[in-house]
């Protein structure tokens, strides 16, 4: 209660200089606060932590203990980073280490210590070759388990029975938790926080009982074979880390804004770790995530980002001691004439991206829409039967998809045994290590090319139906997956026409025979490129991403070529990424800053009310009665009334919140005797003495806004939604020659630029 | 004059829709553009070029040809980018050929081939080792030249004399040609730029004779040997060619808003290739340089910054085909004990911030006031003959300043044949490549060590009154070199404590005799980072660009700790970077989107007219003459005047611009017959017909802008403040219950401010 109190003076301080308010003399709780599903006043909060601000400082100056408690409030935003780095990386580290068992677990399991996932289990063993190390004899397939056969049909169903049955448990089990303990756990969590940073309340949405079981769930999603990724979610985990440890300090637990700057840099460690790309993961904040993002949250992102991305690489769970999740080193450059390749690569990436949101986002809809939205539990069994059961037989989609991806990205070096590089090798070649030239391809890359295609189609299909399902989803690997698949096989098919072709006029100058010409696994990092770029329509973020993956600035071009034009293509068909169309979907009030409004309208266009509807509810400053401004309350649903000074002059004095005024005139109701339906209610400084004979009179000065957002109605639109973006407001009041005329609210204008953009979807195009 | 007419279509529909509008039949010429110094509008900017978008997406419906003009048109920032990139790229790799050829002219010649400078000139050469390389018969010092003999006191004298000539005209050179043909061209740069960025104009600042100047005297400007870099003159010389490209397309010529959105990718273009980091040159940018930096910018800027590295690393510059200035390699990790030192080095770097900034600030405020500013020739001459004289005896300071911190930041290799690395080796080890373990100092180490320790200090002292002068003069270079120096003498030191004394307890667990402890290199490293931090207080963009130059992700932490600690450092001593102090001693009219307003005030405590002021001067719409107007603007000098609906009622219908006024007022007398001195001017939609005696009206409601930004008197500052950055505002009215009060010009907020400041500078320390 008193430090409700705390609050509340600086509410009312903010209304005009302290001298010039009345104060009453108890505070009225929770007024300044704001409800569910409410969209915060960032002008408010920034004030009010300035208000904070000064009392530390004029208070430092009293007392040496002040002093420190001045700066150690000036260093909580450095330990809540410190702390959100460290926790963050952690549990990317668990998860890691959780989903690799668990994935191995639907296969087999290690005798020697049943928590070993295959590749710990074997690591530890005496085998020296590779390809006996995949088989070492602690390991053990189910098949052989529980009939000690490892071959034939009987134990192929056998596991093939168990994968699926396994695949089903995990994927009941998460999808249970969610229902039953915390239904905002679900999907991966960037819509709605990008919804959140841009000013919304979702209360519980970053809570720690959502954290609890997103972090479990997660495991159990991933784990249970679904082709979704564990990147969005683990944004999701590392705001609501940041969430819980900006709860330890008053200064962001008290302040929506303050704690805001801690979110956007929750998401940065969060990306940080999904890919062990720090500076692509504050970037990613910075482009795709914030909304509100000062220079000072760009310095304190980089540092979680950082924090998190070592104390990941100190828990070490992909045992390279790596920080990146595809660690690549490719020994060829790349040559001019393979942009188009590339740029190919980049127009599928496009067409995947808008094929994805189109077809995901149709599929969101009918869910809403229909009684599918009944049944997440059965809809989530379904589909994971589904894909356990088409899966299991390929083995490009049986494994784990980072594992497959990782394994697209790999430049086949001489000792590698995988059926991708099963070259025919010139015999009398020796074979150096790196640098090996390019061979013709031999059956095994033929049939795993099949395999591929085949995984391919299965993944765009399954992928469209699995985002959006009631479990934690990411959507990075799964993209990523589709591209690497096409990538490769586009770079197998380029390097074996530049092998059997060398005499062709495109190859002719930079690629001799006997020469290292084509990386596969090159097209197929472009390709994951460039299919990401077309569902988020990332750029600078992906590419630095996928250039801290590499370590080579050598690849950028490549990348970025791809990137390009992955976002080009997606773009002509529709501006909006999956992310944005999510929102919509959602229908939250979200305002794009990437968003141009070109059109011309005026504010006068756009503000309420229209000129066939009744004139403007406002409140006067003091000849309305308590009774008047329930009624209004009570007839009305408008978030807030502006006060003028009478009905006749229309000049505009100040705005009151709806949820203020219902709260102190409750609070007066109570507390203060003579207030009753009749009392006058003044929002003017000097409220004159109420004669003995009326009741008291209500004083509410001190919950005016008395520097409400003004505009006149000439402004145009394009003027104000800049302003609604770079301020952040909730509502602006317009006027024309000082009289008050209507209002605009952030609502009024997400609802107009909606309509603009319906009436003229073809001016995308120049944007 | 036709264009100008299209613009003026636009400036005059922004005040209101058009069907509202009382067009003349001529356009105005030159209204809407802006004086020299005078600030943009950036609202009416963007207004504008959501006009020109329009009108290009409705005419490309009307025909094929539109439409491809219109894609055309969307894709010229690309264009622009690509330029930029190519020109940037060429520049800079011209410019460090140049500086390399003459930084070695003032030594030597090459027999060979004059234009050759020492590297490439023995590259050709037979001579195999690199102590023979570096004295091959074809490059001959002056005095084997001129008296036959290289060693002896003649020739040392020969040379010294001969050093020094050189440099005096190198450094005359360029001080004259800056002086006569370009003033502009002088100093670094980038504290214009900002200001330029920030709305500001300078004409010529970024004119074609300006970019030709400043590249010429640059090269004269580094090969002279004085203590500056490139760095900073690179980003001016970038953002020439940005200004020079967007003069190609009137989408960016004519909009100052838009073509401040290429300047900012220019200046990413500019520090990229300053290190070959495109990366941390989008950061730069980003963090730095930039005011107004959408997403589409980043993007962009990232292209350019790409295009321009690319195009320098096809040039080649360094020989070595690396990108970056200064590329190292490390073979060892470093400790948690070293973080000591580091945490050392950034404080000694926060420090090195102060003291530069504060002396080189007081020394260029004394130059602006004395005689001193009256001969910047002979200042220059000065300053050059002292650092050639000083520096030639010193091998430390005779070279290049980027060779030297290139020598400091490596590591010791085997086949090293610096003075820095005479170790003592242990006879009987195998010498490996790589890990050579610490090594006792031999005495060219001790000696190395004294000629660094004065070099420090040389650099200290002389770099302080270098920068300012009226050369092109960049200061990343110095402050890195300050910081190099004082790192590796640390490193040295740490090197040798715990080769000599590994028992004590900080050694103990890290450091084993015999093994590759401590990096000398890395910690030159980490102070070059943290006296660069000091001086700019970069904080993102430093870290980015110091380890794209290293590559790993490995020493990230040492050089954060480093930066972190320096910038806290030197801002507990006063929150200003070098840049931003030039921008205060110069009075640009800046407003640093970093600086914190924490103060409470009100907007009716900064606008004007102040209580005991005469009251605000306003026009009335439809009761002034043009006699009244002009006598107006002869009495005051301010920028607009409001335009009320009379003096009475104090009710504001808009804001009109002097200059446009001037220009209205001066073409009606001109062309309108009928128009005098009592001729009344109306503001007003309808303005009557004016009787056939009296004379004819004026009608001005076209230059009328009728969306004004209005606050209320008791908006907290903090919240204008706000406003005036978040929107670049010029002027911002101050009403009270629709009652006109005063006025708050971008001028009188940064006087406010700096006004607080004074009052209160402790509070700094809480940010």
């Amino acid at each position: 209660m008193a430090s409700e109190g705390s609050d509340m003076g600086s509410t009312g301080e903010i209304n005009g200089s302290g001298n010039l308010m009345d104060f009453l003399d108890e505070p009225i709780p929770d007024v300044g606060t704001y409800e569910d599903f409410h969209t915060i006043d960032w002008l408010r909060e920034k004030s009010r932590d300035t208000d904070r601000h000064r009392k530390i400082a004029s208070k430092s100056k009293e007392s040496i203990w002040e002093f420190i408690k001045g700066l150690l409030d000036a260093w909580s935003g450095w330990v809540v980073m410190l702390l959100i780095g460290l926790m963050a990386g952690t549990l990317a580290g668990v998860i890691d280490l959780a989903v690799d068992w668990m994935t191995d677990l639907k296969e087999g399991v290690c005798l020697s210590a049943f928590w070993y996932s295959h590749e710990q289990c074997c690591w530890t063993s005496n085998e020296t070759t590779f390809d006996d190390r995949d088989k070492c004899p602690q390991w053990q397939k189910w098949s052989e388990l529980m009939v000690g056969r490892s071959e034939g049909a009987s134990a192929y169903v056998l596991n093939y029975f168990l994968y699926v049955m396994w695949a089903l448990t995990f994927a009941f089990l998460a999808v249970s938790l969610v229902r039953v303990f915390a239904p905002y756990a679900c999907g991966s969590g960037i819509p709605e926080i990008k919804t959140i940073l841009s000013g919304f309340i979702i209360r519980g949405y970053l809570g720690k009982w959502t954290l609890l079981i997103k972090t479990v769930t997660l495991v159990l999603a991933v784990s249970s074979g679904l082709s979704l990724g564990k990147e969005g979610p683990l944004v999701h985990v590392a705001c609501c880390c940041g969430n819980l440890f900006s709860g330890l300090f008053s200064k962001y637990s008290k302040n929506e804004a303050k704690r805001r700057e801690v979110l956007s840099a929750a998401a940065a460690a969060g990306v940080s770790v999904a890919f062990g790309a720090p500076i692509g993961g504050v970037l990613f904040s910075l482009e795709e995530v914030s909304y509100y993002f000062p220079l000072k949250t760009l310095w304190r992102s980089f540092f979680a980002a950082l924090v998190a991305a070592f104390t990941l690489r100190s828990i070490n769970p992909f045992g390279n001691s790596r920080l990146v999740l595809f660690y690549v080193e490719y020994h060829t450059p790349w040559y001019m004439a393979e942009l188009f390749p590339f740029i190919l690569l980049g127009v599928f990436g496009g067409l995947w991206g808008t094929l994805f949101v189109r077809g995901n986002i149709a599929w969101c809809h009918r869910r809403k829409t229909t009684l599918l939205g009944k049944y997440p539990v059965l809809e989530v069994i379904a589909v994971t039967a589904i894909t356990a059961i088409v899966a299991f037989p390929n083995p490009y989609t049986r494994r784990s998809t980072s594992e497959l991806i990782s394994e697209l990205f790999n430049d086949c070096g001489a000792l590698e045994s995988s059926q991708l590089c099963d070259y025919i090798n010139d015999s009398n070649m020796t074979r150096p290590i790196d640098d090996i030239p390019d061979r013709p391809a031999g059956p095994g890359v033929y049939a795993a090319l099949w395999q591929l295609a085949l995984a391919l189609i299965f993944k765009i299909v399954i992928t469209i139906f699995t985002f959006g399902m009631k479990i934690p989803s990411g959507l990075f690997i799964p993209s990523m997956a589709v591209g690497a698949i096409a990538g490769r096989i586009v770079g197998i098919g380029v390097e074996q026409m530049a092998y059997h072709h060398h005499d062709w006029i495109i190859f002719k100058n930079w690629c001799r025979p006997g020469a290292d010409c084509v990386t596969p696994g090159l097209y197929a990092m472009v390709g994951a490129a460039a299919c990401l770029g077309g569902v988020t329509r990332m750029t600078v973020s992906l590419v630095v991403i996928m250039f801290e993956l590499t370590g080579g600035l050598e690849y950028i071009v490549p990348l970025m070529a791809a990137a390009v034009t992955s976002k080009w293509v997606a773009d002509a068909f529709g501006k909006e990424g999956i992310y944005e169309s999510h929102i919509h979907l959602n229908g939250y009030p979200f305002l794009d800053v990437k968003d141009e409004f070109t059109h011309r309208t005026l504010a006068t266009d756009v503000m309420r009310p229209r000129r066939s509807e009744p004139p403007l509810v406002v409140l006067t400053q003091d000849s309305t009665t308590v009774e008047d401004v329930e009624t209004l309350i009570k007839d009305t649903d408008y978030n807030g009334f502006p006060v003028v000074v009478s009905k006749e002059s229309e000049r505009l004095i100040g705005f009151v919140q709806r949820r203020d005024l219902l709260l102190a005139i409750k609070s007066a109701r109570q507390k203060q005797d003579g207030v009753v339906s009749s009392s006058v209610v003044y929002f003017i400084e000097d409220a004159p003495q109420s004669p003995a004979s009326s009741p008291q009179s209500l004083k509410l000065r001190r919950i005016l806004n008395l520097c409400p957002f003004t505009v006149t109605d000439h402004t145009p639109m394009e003027t104000v939604v800049d302003i609604f973006r770079k301020l952040g407001l909730r509502q602006c009041l317009v006027t024309r020659s000082g009289r008050l005329l209507g209002i605009i609210t952030k609502k009024d204008v997400l609802r107009h630029m909606a309509q603009m953009a319906n009436q003229d979807p073809e001016s995308i195009l120049f944007n």
